[in-house]
Parts: structure tokens; C-alpha cells; sequence
């Protein structure tokens, strides 16, 4: 057996989530099917984070074991071909030891979350940010944010579907900054709770409308309840942008 | 009559071109019906450029005569209203002098043309750039565009099908440069010939790929001759950007 770390791109738009869903197509089938119509083997996919339906991946983390050798390259490759033309691509093939684990030796994950802030709907954007019509007050929006950052219990930012062990994290840094009529919220943490990046981007846009005041999503964090929470932001907003491991400087070679 | 200048923008995939066709949807009719929905007049588009099947535009500009009286945000949230759920939003709109003209007032149009260079194939920029998965030398490319900067006739840049009166044209700009896996080229001039960039952008991928010298650029420019062309890039990868105008201090005021 070998182990395959896979870099994997997706549109979520029309995947039920990254992981197997007994209701839709998800991610880790389409790529366990293509494995399988390459390999002959039924080889399953371990991943860095658990996307929701409708949230993207630039650089999601994954890994496969193969009995079947294959140069990296080649394996990539030959997935792409079978994974054709679902908008699902292996951007990334390497070797790794049996004992690195996509999602229990990632030490570091990263979302980037985009809102295009004015009054015309989206077009090329479409499904790919979360369009808010009215004015955001970014700069409000970053210094709100700074309340979360840290460690805390993050139960009022964590879905009631969430299977963590504990609602208690560690947020090591949040930004909000404008780009033109884009807001880009980026997050990262060694692992974030179930819609805890939507969840905390929801409030934070309620303080960019004026909505909230600043002091609020303090106050929704220490509140530790879910009723709590002002607003979840919708899924086609967010990305899966990075996965860090400790042996980063291997990674990404194919 | 008053004339308002809109600033278009729009995912040209599902759309026939820009400009009215008799065989499918242009983006032409779909802000004329709905601008006859709004107004109930007849009025008809004209744009700074003439994009093609499958083209992108990030700031179109264009305009519209209408009688009825309308605050230029109130008419684009109208047109808005109308144009859902197309992709094609007015993202601007203005009143402007009636001797204005989108078309024939315009100084200066500017594209960009965005290639991914990588194996994998595309997923959320499918229909949104052209996928070259052989490595492209980007600044060959861009020391290769430079012969085509300058007061040319661009016979071999042609299409078949312009309706230019003449080839002769002067390119202000073309530029070529890498951004990560993504290699963008930008063009600026006073006005462009049919297929004009998409023939540039097709011969410099061959320079890129190694498959042209960086001399047969400017050869093929010599040769004056469709036949020199090697290759004419695809459409999904090409967005108009930007149109300027005399007056242009007073755009995009709403």
C-alpha cells in the first residue's frame, strides 16, 4: 500500500459536501469512484476539512492508499481523466508515509470567505460569493472580528449537527479587508467547528451593515448558545483555501 | 430623451455575443426586453465593444435613449429586476449629454485574457479561462508581444468577418504576465478588430508552449495574411474590461 496525498480543487455548487452523503453526489465519491475506475481497488478518501454543500476548495487536502504503484504524476492524471466533467480536479499528487493522515496530522487549516458588496446581483460570481447589497463597513467589520480570535468556547458559532468533541477552539487569526466591491473575510485555525467560519462571517456581516454594534459578537461568543448566533452566512461564499502539515516543505510536487 | 450610460457586466457563456443574433440569446436583447419591461419603450443598446459568443465582460459601457423620466440608480435597479435571473447586470448607470455615445465617444477599450497553465483541468474557472496544461513560458511571451505594440495593420489578427474599414490600428499595450498558475494578458487600444486579441493571445500560447520563436510574432505580422495566424485563442477566456471616455472624472456614479 501507498499512500497518496492528494491537493483537490471543487466547485461545491453541485455536491452535496465534500463527504460521502447518503441524499447527493458529494466529492469524496466522485473521487473514490474515479480511484476505483483507475485502480480496480476501493480505495477511501481521508480529507483535511468537511466542506459543506455549496462551499468550494482550492486547496483541499486529501489522501488515498494504493496497493496498485503509481507514479504521483500518473495517478493524478489518471484521475483527472475519470473525474471528467465533474468540476472536481487533483491539482496535486505526492507519496507520503503510511502514518501522515490528511486530516489527523494537518496542523493548520485556512478559509477565505467572499462577499461582493453592492446593489447589482452577481453574474460571473454567481454561487461563487455571497452577494450583499448593502454597505458594509469592512474596517467594522475586521475590528469586530478581533473578539474571536483566541482561544474560546465557540458554541453560539457551532452548528447543532456538529460532531466535535468539544466546542472549545482555538482561532488564530481572523481578518476582514476590502477589495473593490469584494469583502474577504480569512480565518485560520488548527480546526474550526461545524459552520463556525459561516457562522462567525454571518455576524460579522450584521456589524458591517449596522446591524450589530461591534460589542455584539463579543457578546453572541460569551453568550456559549447557539440562539445566540445573529445570522449564518450562506455556503457559496466560502473556500477551502489551505491545508498546513508539518512536513509542508514537501508538499504540492506533482 | 434622456441618454443613460450603463456599465455592464456579464458571464457570456449562455449568451450568443454581446450584440442582437438571429440564431440565440445576446446579451443585447436581454437589457433591451428588459428595458422595454421597465420603460415600455423601444430603445436600443450600443456598446463600446462587439464581444463575441462565450465573452466575458467585468465594465461593458454602453447606453440607452429613454424618454420616460428615472433616477439613474432607480433605472439600474429596474433593468436589474428585468434581467434576473441572467447572468448580465448593470453595475452602473449615469445620465450623460446626448451628443455621448457609448460606441463612437469611446477612447481607449481594454481586455484581459486569463490562461490557466497547469495539467489539471478547470473547475470553478470552467468557461472562465483557457486551460493549457504544457508549461508557457510566460515572459517569452510577453517580450514576443511587444511587436505587436504600435501603429500596425492587423490583417493577420483579423477575422474573416470584421466589418472594420480598415486593418491599420494602434496597439497601446500588451502584457503578459504570470500570477501563480494563471497567466494574463492585457491589451489597450483606441479600438480593436474582430478576433484581434483572441488572435494575439493564440499566438503567443504557441510562443509560450516553445511551439513559435519569438520572432514568428512579428512575422506573421509582416505577413499581412489571416493564413500566417497560427492559432486563435478561445473565447471563455477573454473579458472586456474597461472603456474610457473624454468625460470620464463623472463614471459610475451610481
Amino acid at each position: 500500500m501507498t499512500r497518496f496525498a492528494l491537493t483537490i480543487e471543487f466547485d461545491g455548487g453541485p455536491f452535496f459536501g465534500l463527504q460521502r452523503q447518503d441524499n447527493g453526489p458529494s466529492v469524496q465519491q466522485a473521487i473514490e469512484e474515479a480511484a476505483r475506475a483507475v485502480t480496480g481497488e476501493n480505495a477511501v478518501l481521508h480529507s483535511a476539512g468537511r466542506t459543506d454543500s455549496g462551499v468550494h476548495a482550492l486547496a483541499m487536502r486529501s489522501h488515498l492508499d494504493i496497493a496498485k504503484p503509481f507514479e504521483p504524476f500518473r495517478l493524478m492524471e489518471a484521475l483527472n481523466a475519470k473525474l471528467r466533467p465533474a468540476p472536481v480536479a487533483v491539482i496535486a499528487c505526492e507519496e507520503k508515509p503510511e502514518d501522515w493522515h490528511a486530516r489527523f496530522s494537518c496542523t493548520g487549516r485556512a478559509y477565505e470567505y467572499r462577499i461582493r458588496n453592492r446593489r447589482a446581483p452577481l453574474t460571473l460570481e454567481k454561487g461563487r460569493a455571497w452577494h450583499i447589497a448593502r454597505p458594509l463597513d469592512a474596517d467594522a467589520m475586521h475590528r469586530a472580528a478581533q473578539a474571536l480570535v483566541g482561544h474560546h468556547d465557540f458554541t453560539t458559532f457551532r452548528s447543532v449537527h456538529c460532531q466535535s468533541a468539544s466546542p472549545v477552539k482555538t482561532l488564530d487569526a481572523l481578518t476582514v479587508s476590502r477589495e473593490g466591491d469584494a469583502v474577504i473575510v480569512r480565518a485560520a485555525a488548527r480546526s474550526f467547528l461545524h459552520h463556525q467560519v459561516r457562522s462567525m462571517v454571518g455576524c460579522l456581516a450584521l456589524v458591517g451593515q449596522g446591524q450589530w454594534r461591534e460589542e455584539q459578537v463579543a457578546h453572541a461568543l460569551a453568550a456559549r448558545d447557539r440562539a445566540a448566533l445573529g445570522l449564518n452566512a450562506p455556503p457559496e461564499g466560502l473556500y477551502f483555501v489551505a491545508a498546513r502539515y508539518e512536513d509542508d516543505k514537501q508538499e504540492r510536487t506533482a
